[in-house]
């Protein structure tokens, strides 16, 4: 932040999740006051409580004035907001006059919402920052986060996870995969990281004879891990992947040994939790630099 | 199939679906002579009332007994295998007295264990073809397959679709997605191409807002297509994708305007109701020779 920056005040666009609380009680630590806008169906309860304002999502107009009424802003956009509850899409979508232009920009992806959020910001003469840039320590270097060390067999299946996610990258599509050995059991889509694990959970399912060869198994099947990476060209105020302790447990109903994030791509909302859940599921999470060359070359 | 291939019996060995039935009729109407070895638990009733042996899929041994009685064979291996059922899994299983080896193919994925069924039945002087080269109407050439012409509008949806399957196509995954616009909606996994389709169809009652926005909706959402392409290093005899008539009808509740192939590695299974169903939904189906220049560059 620039001496310029610390003069704004800080702006915080709470949506859904545990990373808006993160955020505030980052600022809080660090001695600056924030202004708190919830996103009504989004914020959790606390958030919306110490909130100053409890907007609409869909409700741009009355979020951009009550901006401009706090001058310029630093304003850092935090939780989930792509999937608009009812009560929230009924309020909004009857406050917004320009429903050609809201179905153009919904219609093009959460990438491009967010980034045609972050313009219209600025626009307006705001600074936009990233989670991470508030709170640093969401953002892990590489190294172990959690669980038990990376084992050795798992390394080549992880190159391959992040070899499939480079491939993938300048697509718009998720930025998360499982892997089992060199093969890719579910890529992302809209949907998320929970439900794709979900799907993970349901090929075992489906595939119980495995469990009737009896002890081969293990070697067989081998190492799956769930990847997360990092995106060509994404805007880290916006497009970066997020792991947490609930994370940990929906990999391990997946049957996945661990978990590894692309190093400084990926928010790691509330390390202790995740990491005391890594230990307990003995899942290994790890931050991984991306790897440079193609496992497969 | 070559002067000496012809002398050789012609053995089907039929999974699940349409497509045994189809090489079997192709076959008679060549004037062919076939005999039919029918998976007990995935071939259907009739194949299975016309087979000279109903075996286990498991049971490797009798299989491999049958073959060796009928002499040097040519054997088109048809129908899908992937998901034993249970009644054939307690047998298959039970038969079988190398659990390791057994676990460590399937393990392996289907391309694998397809392969190495292959590789296999030719170490015994068998000949393995593909179910296009006795019933070469299933692999249509580019051009429309069925429903209405395929709008100006979609031609750069499925270029993109199509970039996105050949980046993926080093890896082993499926060999299908769903995209609208630019957007990657889902990529298959070895769920197939039937849940893929109703996941995306799931998506769409998650995001029933865009149908709260009205008119816009149709511009905004743009061309959603289902697009099954090659893969890089794929074996015709095993690895094609395929598609029939209920493909449509998914794509459909899928929300998808089209269906594009890649002309010459995608079966298409009964092609003139996939065509009648194509018409009668509304649903372009165009076989489409792989663009050779990313759309993106």
């Amino acid at each position: 932040m620039s001496g310029e920056g610390e003069a704004r005040p800080l702006v915080l666009v709470a949506g859904a999740g545990a990373l808006p609380r993160i955020v505030a009680e980052a600022a809080l630590a660090a001695g600056r006051p924030t202004r708190i806008l919830a996103l009504r169906g989004f914020a959790e309860a606390d958030l919306r409580a110490r909130a100053e304002r409890v907007v609409d999502v869909l409700d741009v107009a009355t979020i951009l004035d009550q901006l401009r009424a706090w001058g310029a802003c630093e304003i850092v956009l935090a939780g989930g907001v792509s999937r608009p509850s009812p009560a929230a899409l009924a309020s909004g979508v009857a406050a917004w006059r320009n429903r050609r232009e809201l179905a153009e920009i919904f219609g093009r992806g959460d990438d491009h919402l967010l980034r045609a959020v972050i313009r219209l910001l600025e626009d307006e003469g705001h600074r936009v920052l990233g989670a991470h840039e508030v709170a640093p320590a969401l953002l892990p270097a590489a190294g172990p986060i959690g669980g038990p060390s990376v084992p050795p067999e798992a390394r080549a299946t992880m190159a391959v996870g992040f070899a499939c996610l480079a491939a993938l990258s300048p697509f718009d599509i998720g930025q998360a995969l499982v892997v089992e050995n060199a093969r890719i059991l579910a890529v992302e889509g809209p949907e998320g990281t929970d439900r794709m694990l979900a799907r993970v959970a349901d090929l075992d399912r489906g595939r119980g004879f495995m469990r009737l060869l009896g002890g081969a198994q293990t070697k067989a099947e081998g190492v799956r891990v769930l990847v997360k990476g990092a995106k060509a060209g994404q805007d880290p105020r916006v497009d970066l992947a997020t792991v947490g302790p609930r994370t940990v447990a929906r990999a391990a109903e997946a049957g996945c040994r661990g978990i590894a994030i692309a190093a400084g791509a990926t928010l790691v909302v509330d390390r202790p939790s995740m990491a005391a859940e890594a230990d307990r599921l003995g899942i290994f999470v790890v931050a991984c630099d991306p790897p440079r060359e193609d496992p497969r070359a």
